[in-house]
């Protein structure tokens, strides 16, 4: 490769479909759904090593911290974050994208990826990839076709110019159509004629072509996207895009914007495993050896089951299946969805089911993530609360108080240096440290090893609002979450 | 009715079949199964009023303490509460409670009932008693045959003289035979010939009849349970049979050692509803209103489901069904079941299969219960356990000592008089205790309200047998449980 390809990783999306697993607050992305990474780890290490620049993630406000923790484990540091102000589809993060790197380095090659796919064969990806680069280099818009192995409904398709070779070898070729998601018997004819793909929404293309289709195709989404770059304002380490303009942006992917009406698109075949991970037959499907097979993860048993999937997500809790038959079973310790394979697409009707009796379980975990680490609710009763707290090592909470209640914690792992109004001390594991309603207080985490502490809250209010913030070292305000 | 019919409760039984939620710890008579009260509390309040005694019950050491809990929360004071060194099976049982009832009131009428049954017409039921009473005040021992509806294998059934009326009055009769469990065909003639019912485990006699009963066809049972109950020690309000005559006794069913063999039988019909709740479809068919019915109990939601039991037993856990047919499922917190309906009876199973991978979660339940109240784990990790512990009011925890572990309290609802080495003081909501490695400690509820705190254990050990007991108002001795 000539000129390195900069990753682009979207990751602001949030699917209700694998719910309990998935939720608004903290979405499939970023969940280890397949193997111990999550898909969007899994994405950022794929598109890593030689050849490839620093990633560019574009994401929500919420998930920003997420991002950086998650890069940070795997040893990563992105080359931007953009934070985008409201969901607006996939045209705008692509040309948000575009502008910023091309902001940085004229004329590079950026290859769009969400980052919620399964790819095992990284190395093949990777080389499609390479096939791919010569084309972009030229000013074309590629994008790559995945090998269907099933009549599939749920995707869009693309029709080849000429039939992939027998090893489905990575050859551009010229894109002849877009085939909009297909009924059963379409997807039946497109399986069988052999010239048709997945659309997996994985493009390659040079900042100065994505950025010219753009302007020819659409010139709006250009301006306002122009516009709201025009006003970002740097956070720490986030580009948050300029709101008033974004908020003028049409709800619109990048397929429907750019990709179906430009002329210069070029296909790369791609004949390894993909999975898009849309819900949790796909889930079952990815990691299960047959179609007969029985999936179990973390501590569940399997009794005369088959076509199953049985997925535990916490060590105290036991999942056990009996007599099962294309079941889909997954437990966490607020949620359990047990659901049969082929309803796996209802599970949204769930988040919307539980959303409408105000059930906290339709779009918050129990694990609360913050850009110092992480809360967890242990028991909640109308007078008192206790969490865990997690703070990493070097983080710290920021300077607070609360008018309704009053806080216990106790040190059971690492160390604490904590502030209560004008006293400073180091509270090490098994002291513990009494804040009184409304003393201005601080945790920080001074070491080197993870801090863990049991927080009990008592007072006649508990909720989360209940917050002054002094100071603050992530830059967030008033009322916004500990 | 002349003379108090005094209610034998027998209640030291432990299935697996109706796990997750009855456990070796905490089995189906104490648990809400069907409506808001436990099986055994209802049997209690069912065998209660107007013409019957106070109950005796007939249980195991470590449910003594949730017998009198549980008859104490709906006003209820046993006359006797016997205490069987080991489980040996309803003959031994029967026999311990005849000594006992016939030492205290001679030639008394005592009822014979199991404590895990539902029978849903208490008032029908009572008349049944009453027209029992007549032939056990002559002498006789009677048996109550229930009226079935399906071809049941499970149960053994009872061979009538003459087929009920239509009404299906409690007409006594004499009892023709025992039919054993048959197969399924035989039940299908049984059912159908009309002269059958089932045998459900009650018994009404006369201490006298059961006894001389006892001595002609058991007598070694009749002399090693008299050995037993003459051995026995008394402990608070319980009597503790004793365990080396106890441990003599065979292990043998009331029906086959006495009941197959008597010649002096009475069988009363009853035609109203009864379960024995013996596995989850039939918690399953108590609930529900017709075979497509869909029983809900508990945070759960089910959507496009038939035939399908959802228990969710907490609230801060929601459980859904998406297109399920014929499945149970009952979540809780520790443990969760998924099952095919007509795999209910493999249940047991599952408790073999995880006590042979060492799961806690096969006998033990996440709330413990002590004499005091409960204390249940919140979370449990290397070297902190977080737990939530209720203490009844004037209730008292012993006074003790740990070698690994220093404890914190907090207080989060009532009042505690806590003792810690030579200090004592009251401990109000919002105040903590912090207990030190080996010191001598004490938590009391001296208050009228519930008292509920958090303690926070750390240390290098946590073990529930890490204590040194100096004094306990409920004479346990070392290393039992707090």
């Amino acid at each position: 490769m000539e000129q390195p390809i900069h990753p682009v990783l979207l990751c602001g999306g949030a699917g209700t479909r694998l719910w309990p697993l998935s939720r608004k607050s903290y979405p499939k992305q970023f969940v280890p759904l397949v193997g111990d990474e999550s898909p969007f780890q899994a994405s950022a290490r794929r598109l890593s090593g030689d050849g490839f620049a620093a990633p560019s993630v574009v994401t929500a406000a919420d998930f920003r911290f997420v991002v950086i923790e998650q890069l940070a484990s795997i040893e990563m540091v992105p080359a931007d974050v953009l934070i985008e102000p409201a969901p607006k589809n996939t045209a705008a993060a692509v040309c948000a994208a575009a502008l910023a790197l091309e902001a940085r380095t004229p004329a590079a090659l950026m290859l769009v990826a969400p980052s919620d796919h399964v790819i095992p064969d990284a190395a093949r990806f990777r080389e499609a990839i390479r096939a791919a680069a010569p084309a972009a280099e030229v000013g074309r818009l590629v994008t790559f076709g995945i090998r269907p192995d099933r009549p599939e409904t749920g995707y869009g398709w693309l029709e080849l110019s000429e039939r992939p070779d027998s090893a489905f070898s990575p050859m551009p070729q010229p894109l002849r159509s877009f085939v909009e998601k297909p009924d059963f018997a379409t997807a039946e004819q497109l399986l069988a004629r052999g010239m048709y793909l997945w659309n997996a929404g994985i493009f390659l293309f040079s900042t100065t072509a994505i950025l010219q289709a753009f302007e020819r195709y659409a010139p709006e989404t250009l301006a306002a996207t122009s516009a709201a770059f025009e006003a970002a304002e740097q956070d720490l380490s986030f580009t948050r895009l300029g709101p008033e303009a974004w908020d003028r942006l049409p709800d619109i992917s990048i397929d429907y914007a750019v990709m179906e009406r430009a002329e210069n698109l070029t296909v790369v075949p791609y004949g390894g495993a993909w999975s898009d991970l849309g819900d949790w037959q796909a889930v079952w499907r990815e990691t299960a050896s047959d179609a007969a097979a029985v999936v179990t993860k973390g501590p569940a048993t399997a009794i005369d089951c088959t076509g199953t999937l049985l997925q535990a997500t916490s060590e105290a809790q036991e999942l056990v299946g009996i007599g099962l038959t294309d079941i889909i079973a997954v437990a966490m310790s607020d949620a359990v969805l047990v659901a049969h394979k082929d309803r796996a697409q209802d599970v949204k009707q769930v988040v919307a089911t539980l959303k409408a009796k105000g059930a906290p379980q339709a779009e918050t975990t129990p694990r609360d993530y913050r850009p110092w680490g992480w809360c967890e609710s242990l028991v909640t009763r109308p007078r008192f609360q206790v969490k865990r707290i997690l703070v990493h090592p070097g983080a710290a909470l920021s300077l607070q108080s609360h008018y309704h209640r009053a806080e216990h914690w106790i040190v059971v792992e690492g160390t604490a240096k904590v502030t209560v109004e004008d006293a400073v001390k180091l509270v090490t594991e098994n002291q513990s440290v009494y804040v009184p309603l409304g003393a201005i207080h601080r945790i920080e985490n001074p070491g080197k090893l993870p801090l863990t502490l049991i927080e009990v809250q008592t007072g006649a209010y508990l909720g989360e609002d209940d917050i002054i913030r002094y100071e603050d070292v992530y830059a967030r305000g008033q009322g916004a979450k500990g």
